[in-house]
């Protein structure tokens, strides 16, 4: 008998006939293993509280908006624990105070500090289904505190971790993770496998099936993440620490994002300190950057550009007007019709010319690289957003992804 | 500077816009006192939260049932506590288990067994409107558990009892305790002060405005309640300890419920132990009977009535069905076009021939009466359902309860 935390989101969740038909797959996925059952709010609950309490007030305190948001899981544990018990089951729900999730103290953005799960383990010894509210905990201080956007991924990876689960399985709306958008490529293929560094570069660059977080501790912890679907029954695909043969592959997959800005400052003086003054001025006004490229200089100077997301530009630009006067950058150019494209992988890490495959494939269709970055495993290259569908076909093509039993 | 526990219901709270109205009603009516404010869940969230339980399942555990429906209050707290933080005030809200709200284990029904409101006071201290969610807290188990219909009230007075609050103010859609039904008695006036015991009369007697087991926790922990209006600055009625005065007045108020049924098990054989072997037949059901009239005995049988919530009329009806033959009933009969009226004061301790003038005042209409029950501040007649408002209007004028200055 193994142990198993499954996870399932708010649209899985969405609705009571929903709610019975998870009760079903946890019925029958579960049946011989102890099962611990972590869920989202339903559907668009937690949109809906928020918009709540913007009607109430301009700007709500978190502490009240994690007091407010954590009654949206509250309701779905309630619900999926009466319906597991409709099926005759043994089940019980817990809040994530109850399930021993302890957090720091930063409301609506909340890291995980600690997990007991002592009375998940003595339901799960008691032969029950432990059905637990994911987003939430407490704090030192037992307020309830919520983990941010698919914090409950969080929770599951981390119970999985804190129990020593054998798998923790997200069960979604896609049914695994694909050598790139189906959407966009026709033949993108299901992997079976991919290593928790691919799944991490594949998640922060716009794969939306896993979020980052929890793949952080995921690898951290060593636990096994299948990711798969709620409606089917087939295997997803296993997210698992990095295996030699996966190196036999030199790209794993093809993401892209096309929500993102990208801002140049030009002919900026290359002087030491110049970089830490622009990224402090956008950092301090609550910008997170992706990408940032510098060159070296020509006339001693410089230009910088960097990727932001696109709701965020706005703010990235003030701060921008602000600075560029004081370091006497000349100006800077702002374009919203970006996307990026990447190729990731750990096989690159022992494979020469990936890049230059690469850019190969794009200068094939006549595709123009603004920007290009790179990590140990992966090769991003910003390009106008029309060509985004035609670069990552060309890319998924190029690197023969399409073609099945590549991967072990 | 005072300390003044308020509490809304959910109608008051409907929306976000009647939860702003209500913040600054806090805000006018609590300035320059210290202030708990306790609030019910949203308008008709409890029994949608209810209904979607049932949609789950046939029979909701009550753990999970409480598990729900605490999250409905809780929603409340959070949103109040945003509106007042948008006036500029400071306030922060407390679950019931962080209000120190400890209850037994009987979920849904849960009773009180200690406030220790650490947590409540800490924010009045420092000089913050507490928000406290009613109708919940926890057991010694650490479980979520639920007072009951009308919880919100209680959890009200206990805290305002556990504070030594100077008032604890209830407001509701109504403005206060009438001398009857206004709906029915055009003339009925608005008491200024009841006393304990009457209230509890009335609010078990039918009049809605607090709960009875509210009543009784105020009496015993001698809270002093003000029953007033959500929407009218306008003093209402303080529900407060028995005062001389109060004695002069004979009758107080008349309440009417036209919610029951009588049942009659007829010619019943006068033994010892019939009543009992009868109403434990009903009570095994889960009816809670109310009037219960037993006469002597004429040729060694007689007549047992008694009237039940309508609802529960045909569970008692099979419950006797099976007892009637059992212990040599002739049979019985079942009317349910009943009204109960009732005449309440605690000054019928002090004055005699109360009960004849109210017999008079029903005959004089023509009012048959047909069952007649006492206690010490009320007497109840069963009579004709159809002449229910023309027995109240006839009480009411009786006993000059129309007239003002009466009562101090």
């Amino acid at each position: 008998m193994g142990l198993v935390v499954q996870k399932y989101g708010g649209s899985s969740v969405a609705d009571a006939e929903k709610i019975r038909s998870v009760a079903r797959r946890v019925a029958e996925s579960g049946a011989g293993h102890q099962v611990v059952v972590v869920v989202s709010a339903m559907g668009k609950t937690t949109d809906g509280l928020g918009a709540l309490a913007h009607q109430v007030t301009a700007s709500p305190e978190p502490r009240e908006m994690d007091m407010l948001l954590a009654t949206g899981e509250q309701v779905t544990i309630a619900l999926l624990a009466m319906a597991l018990q409709g099926l005759g089951l043994k089940a019980r729900s817990f809040t994530g105070a109850q399930a021993g999730l302890r957090t720091d103290r930063a409301h609506t953005k909340a890291r995980i500090t600690a997990i007991t799960a002592d009375r998940v383990r003595g339901a799960l010894d008691a032969g029950e289904i432990a059905v637990v509210a994911g987003f939430q905990g407490t704090s030192d201080l037992d307020e309830i505190t919520t983990l941010g956007r698919g914090g409950s991924d969080l929770t599951a990876v981390a119970l999985a971790a804190a129990l020593k689960a054998d798998v923790c399985e997200i069960y979604t709306d896609v049914d695994g993770v694909y050598t790139a958008d189906p959407n966009v490529v026709p033949d993108a293929r299901k992997l079976p496998r991919v290593a928790y560094d691919e799944m991490l570069e594949m998640a922060s660059l716009g794969a939306k099936v896993l979020q980052a977080r929890s793949v952080e501790f995921a690898k951290k912890y060593g636990v096994t993440v299948h990711v798969r679907s709620t409606f089917k029954p087939d295997a997803g695909t296993i997210v698992t620490r990095e295996e030699h043969a996966m190196e036999d592959v030199v790209v794993t997959g093809i993401t892209h994002d096309r929500s993102q800005a990208k801002i140049s400052l030009l002919r900026v003086p290359d002087r030491p300190g110049i970089a830490a003054r622009v990224f402090g001025a956008v950092g301090a006004r609550n910008v997170v950057v992706d990408m940032i490229v510098q060159n070296i200089s020509r006339d001693s100077t410089t230009d910088i550009s960097f990727t932001v997301p696109r709701g965020d530009a706005p703010r990235a630009r003030a701060a921008l007007e602000e600075v560029a006067r004081e370091i006497g950058a000349e100006g800077f150019a702002y374009d919203e019709r970006v996307a990026k494209v990447s190729i990731v992988g750990v096989g690159m890490r022992s494979h020469s010319g990936v890049a230059a495959r690469m850019f190969t494939a794009l200068s094939r269709e006549s595709i123009n690289i603004q920007m290009i970055s790179t990590s140990e495993i992966a090769v991003s290259c910003v390009i106008e957003d029309k060509y985004a569908e035609l670069a990552v076909r060309a890319l998924h093509d190029a690197f023969e992804l399409g073609t099945e039993g590549v991967r072990p």
